[in-house]
């Protein structure tokens, strides 16, 4: 049988021609993904960017089990999205992200660009800031783990 | 067996203290809207957003299922949300909200307030945009179909 | 405005005609619940039956927040799902839930039964297997805590 | 910055030691797929069963939107479900799928295994059937398209 996906095949394609400050997440529009109006549901994208900024931040050697091990989390606390175009079943989309303000200390910023494969099409941009936060307390930490610090400095985009 | 659950009676409860300006919608934090975190994972909020908008609509008499047999939908273009404070596994909330710019035609601009029964607590402020689309075209319309406009004039909050 | 939305007002007259051994939970079909087919997406309904499942508890005094300060969970851990007729846009059902073995100890056997308003249609039925288990080892627990217990025993269907 | 993430390098890894049998698909534990247990919610497991189904079926070919272009769709009709371990946050996990009737016409039957990488551990199993409906009247239809068809019996597992 096959067992690469077309999809695993694009990913690999477009990683050719990617952008220094952005990291790319490929995603297909699943039916899970989409409403009555037969495109995606807007709450969907809400989704897709955490898996971006997930995968962001595992693919610098942060994993969010790991953060969560040392006692602390990063909740969104200010999201803006704006939908430019629907997409429907089927499509491919990258999800770009770029975390702007990194070693502020305890706020990240996120901005996010939703497009096609080729970029012709602009879907969804959005804009997300996590704090960082005591797990026990749920109140501000003052400054990230060291370990976590580092690697952001490092290996970040 | 009880056939009301508490639900309900917290909803005819609060519903003698409701406020002129907004609608209100109750919900229970279910296991299916939490994260690891043990709180409510922010993406859940846009769901409840959703069937508060629905809800306030079917309360004047518009059906979304209405909408759509009269060739329009009525997609999210614009949607902001700040997170002030996490909400837990069993916990209760209404969430309130108003219809701005009503009859302006082709948008309808809507805020929200997700806030504890008594409203000592505010877990979410948010601001959305919705536009008036011709389903098939999927293009902006220029008015509002009368018979939804009657509606928004005579019955709205 | 109109606090109470048609939705409430449904559950009340509904609520007259209730069979003695389910707990009836109402819904209305939601644009975050359906897919590109204009239909519920098959995996809504498992939203739905947790939910009913959730307030039943609640309606007998038993809330899942403080299951989990006793330091026990309740996971699913057998799910079976029959779809007979699709739910659209708008429509409105009642999902009854039935407890079947009840103080057995460590497993729960619930049946469902998803329908119109008047039962003259069945959209889905369903049974679902909880089991018992220690939060911190996740490891089988030999017996419900006597608080539980008894309130199964004597405030259940 | 690095392009591929982890995720990409393991499902190239794993794909050279795939059975000859099942449809390998890769999924990782996102923050949106947990509950307040700190482990993947139940119901998150048929998000990826959809997914790794809808990516087999177009790696022989046949898109989910060219199938409703042809004017029929591939509703669930029957879904079971076991869960053996539960997933924590981060993991990676391969959802395994077989199509086992394929060319029985109307009904579609799929196995599922949802594993570690190294299939030491199995978290998942489950089953699901599948029947080709008429969009327009959501009736059963008598036979695949033959386009369909053709290229289940040739490209399939």
């Amino acid at each position: 049988m096959q067992s690469q996906s077309p999809m695993i095949k694009s990913i690999q394609k477009s990683s050719s021609n990617i952008d220094e400050n952005w990291f790319e997440y490929l995603v297909r529009v699943q039916p899970h993904h989409t409403d009555y109006g037969g495109v995606v549901w807007h709450g969907s994208y809400i989704n897709w960017m955490e898996e971006a900024r997930i995968e962001y931040l595992h693919s610098i050697g942060i994993d969010h089990a790991k953060l969560t091990s040392l006692g602390c989390d990063l909740p969104v606390v200010d999201l803006s999205v704006r939908y430019h175009q629907p997409m429907q079943m089927g499509m491919v989309a990258v999800v770009r992200t770029s975390m702007k303000s990194k070693v502020s200390g305890i706020r990240l910023d996120w901005d996010y660009q939703i497009q096609s494969l080729e970029r012709e099409e602009t879907y969804v941009t959005a804009h997300l800031t996590l704090v960082l936060i005591d797990t026990n307390t749920r109140k501000l930490m003052q400054s990230l783990p060291s370990e976590i610090k580092n690697l952001l400095r490092t290996k970040s985009i």
